[in-house]
C-alpha cells in the first residue's frame, strides 16, 4: 500500500526517538512492499521557536492531508514561562480537536522480562494487560463556559465545564466494546455517578450501548475506587473506559504500574486521520544524549500500522522484534538491569531493525 | 474537659467499628478526667430506612450542636436502586456542606509491621508518611450550573461545573502550609493548570499564599503525573494539596499504597464542628460478622482528640496503643498474616483498650 505519514518529532527526546521509529517503518515498508512517504512538520516548543505558535497552520495541514500522524513529544523548561494558552502542550489539544481524535487507546501491558522495573510486587503485576480507552475531545478539557473572572467583592473565580452529550458517550463506548470483543471481553466503565450528573448520563448511555454487546461483560466503577483497585489488583481489568480527565489520570497510573513508561505506546483515533505517540513526555533532562528509550515510539508505529492501515501482520512483526530484542538482553538506561546490555537510542533502534 | 460527640455509625461495618472507637474514647476520658457525652444519630441507608432520607434534619441538628462528629460509613446494595440524589452517600456531601467542612485531612502512613500487606515492594513503600489535604466543599462536587438536559436535536447533555474562588483556594492552602510546618515542611500542590483555567487560578493563589511560609517548600505537579509518582516513588511526598475531585482520586490511591485501608483515619474540618471517619467504606459483604477492622475508626477518634479538642497527649496514647497491639501480633482478617493472632472486631477493640 501507499501511505503518507506526517512526522511530528516535537521537543526533547522526541527528536531522537521518532527517527528510530521511522527507521523501523522504512524497513517494514521495504520488506512488505509498501510505500510510506514521510512528511515532517514542526510542533510544540520547536514550532514556537520557528513560527511563534505550538501548532502552526502548516503543520495542521500536513497532518490533515496525511494518512496517519506519528508524534514524538512536546514541551520543556524553555517554554514554561509562556502563558498556558501558548505552551507546547496546547498543540496536542489542538491536534485532537482539529483531527476529531475522540478515542485515545493506551495499552498498559507488562513485558515479562521487565517485571522487576515495576514498583509493584511481581506476583501482583505479572500478566497485566489492559487497555485504557479515554475519551479525548470532550469533557472538562473542552467544555464551555470556562475562564477566570473577577468577583464583585474582590478576588477571582476560575471555572471549567465538564460536559458530555449522549452521542459523545455513545461513540466512545462503541470503541470500548468493539475493542473488548477482540480481547478478554470485559469493559469496566469509570465514572463518579454518585456525585456528578455528567457521570450519571455517562453510566446510563454506556449501559444502553452495552445492550448491543451481550457477549461483553460490563461493570461500572467509581473513579476513586478505580485508582485504588489499579494498585490493589491491576490484573482484574481488561478494557477500562474513561472520560477525558479520568482517563488522563488513570492511564498514567496504569502505565506506571508496569514500571517502564518508556515502553508504552498510544493511538488516538476518531474521524479520519489517526495520531500515534508514546505515552511518555519530552524528558528534557535526558534529551540529546542518545539515552532515551525509543521502544514506546516504535510500538506506537506498530499501532499505526494496525489501526490506521490494517497492516496487522506488519504490526505484529514489529512487536515481535521488540520482544526478541529485549530477550536478547538489549536495554536502554531506563530499563537497564544487571547482566543486560546497555545500549543507546540509536543502537536500540538498530537492534530492533536487525530482529525484524 | 467536657465534650459532646455526635456518633453517626451509619451502615454496614460502621455499626460495628464505631462502638469500638467509642469504647476506646470512654476509657481515655476516664483515665484523663474528661467527660465525653455521646449522642447517637441516624445517617445513610439506616436513616433512609427509618425516616426516608439519608441525612435527617434531626441528625444534622445533633451534628451542629456537638463539639465533634464521629462517623462510621454509609451505603450498601440495599439502597443502590435509589435515585442518586437520595442515596446514602448524599449524607456525606450534606454534612460537609452544612458543617462547612472545607478541609479533608487524610494521612497515608505505613505501619511498618504491615508492609507486607502492600502490593508495592517493601523498599518502595517503607517509611511512607504523607498527608493528603483535600478541599471538600467546593469544585466540581458543588459547582453550578449542573444537571442533565435534553438536546434540541435529540439525546441529552450532562454537565457539571468545576469552580474555585480565590478565597476558597486561599483557606485550603493555609491548612496545607500550616500542616506542613508541623511535618517535613514540603507541600506539593496538585492541579491541571496546563489545561484548566480553574487550576490556573488554583496554582496562582497557592503560590501567593506560599509567600507567607518561606520555611515551607512548595512544588506544583500535574494530577496525571502525581498519579504516576505515587506509584513510582511515594516517599517523595509530605503534604499533598488537592482540589475536591483530584483529592478524592489521589487520596484513595495513596491509601491503597499502604495496603491496609482498614487502618487509615480521616478528619474533615473547617467552620466549627469537625467530622472524623475511617477512609474505608461500609463493606456490606463483611458486615455483621465481627470481622471488620476497627483500627481506622479508632485512629479517627484519635484525630478527633487532637484536631477538635487539642488533646494531643490523649491522641498519642491511642496511637501508641494501636501500634503496641499490632506489635503484640493482633490482627483482624484484612491484615492477617502467618504467625499472627487473628481476632475479631470486638477483640481488637478490647486489645487496644488493654494496651492504652
Ligand atoms: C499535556 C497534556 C495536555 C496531555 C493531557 O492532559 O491530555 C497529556 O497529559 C496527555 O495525557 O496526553
Ligand atoms: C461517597 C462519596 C460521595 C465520597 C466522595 O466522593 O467524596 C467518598 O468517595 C469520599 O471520598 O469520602
Amino acid at each position: 500500500m501507499n501511505a503518507k505519514i506526517a512526522v511530528l518529532a516535537g521537543d526533547g527526546v522526541g527528536r531522537e526517538i521518532v527517527p528510530e521509529a521511522v527507521k523501523v517503518l522504512k524497513v517494514v515498508a521495504e520488506r512488505h512492499g509498501h510505500t510510506f512517504e514521510f512528511i515532517p512538520g514542526n510542533v510544540g516548543g520547536h514550532a514556537i521557536d520557528k513560527v511563534g505558535v505550538p501548532l502552526p497552520a502548516e503543520t495542521l495541514a500536513i497532518a490533515k492531508h496525511s494518512d496517519a500522524v506519528l508524534l514524538g513529544a512536546v514541551g520543556g523548561p524553555k517554554w514554561e514561562g509562556l502563558e498556558y494558552s501558548l505552551r507546547p502542550e496546547r498543540a496536542l489539544l489542538g491536534l485532537r480537536e482539529q483531527l476529531g481524535l475522540y478515542a485515545n487507546l493506551r495499552p498498559a501491558k507488562l513485558y515479562p522480562m521487565l517485571a522487576d522495573a515495576s514498583t509493584l510486587r511481581r506476583d501482583v503485576i505479572e500478566g497485566i494487560d489492559m487497555l485504557v480507552i479515554r475519551e479525548l475531545t470532550g469533557g472538562i478539557y473542552f467544555g464551555k463556559p470556562k475562564g477566570i473572572e473577577p468577583l464583585p467583592g474582590g478576588g477571582e473565580r476560575g471555572f471549567n465545564t465538564e460536559v458530555y452529550t449522549t452521542e459523545e458517550i455513545r461513540r466512545i463506548a462503541v470503541v470500548a466494546f468493539d475493542a473488548a470483543r477482540k480481547r478478554r471481553k470485559k469493559v469496566t466503565s469509570v465514572d463518579k455517578a454518585n456525585v456528578l450528573e455528567s457521570s450519571e448520563l455517562w453510566r446510563r448511555v454506556v449501559t444502553d450501548v452495552h445492550r448491543g454487546y451481550p457477549d461483553v461483560a460490563l461493570s461500572h466503577i467509581y473513579v476513586d475506587n478505580c485508582a485504588m483497585q489499579l494498585v490493589r489488583n491491576p490484573r482484574q481489568f481488561d478494557v477500562l473506559l474513561c472520560n477525558n480527565i479520568f482517563g488522563d489520570i488513570l492511564s498514567d497510573e496504569a502505565a506506571m504500574l508496569t514500571g517502564s513508561i518508556g515502553m508504552l505506546p498510544s493511538a488516538s483515533v476518531g474521524a479520519k486521520v489517526g495520531l500515534f505517540e508514546p505515552i511518555h513526555g519530552s524528558a528534557p533532562d535526558i534529551a540529546g544524549k542518545n539515552i532515551a528509550n525509543p521502544i514506546a515510539t516504535i510500538a506506537s508505529a506498530a499501532m499505526m500500522l494496525s489501526y490506521a492501515f490494517q497492516l496487522d501482520k506488519e504490526a505484529a512483526a514489529i512487536e515481535q522484534a521488540i520482544v526478541k530484542t529485549l530477550e536478547l538482553g538489549f536495554r536502554t538506561k531506563d530499563i537497564h538491569a544487571e547482566g543486560m546490555q546497555l545500549v543507546g537510542t540509536v543502537e536500540m533502534g538498530d537492534a530492533i531493525v536487525r530482529n525484524l
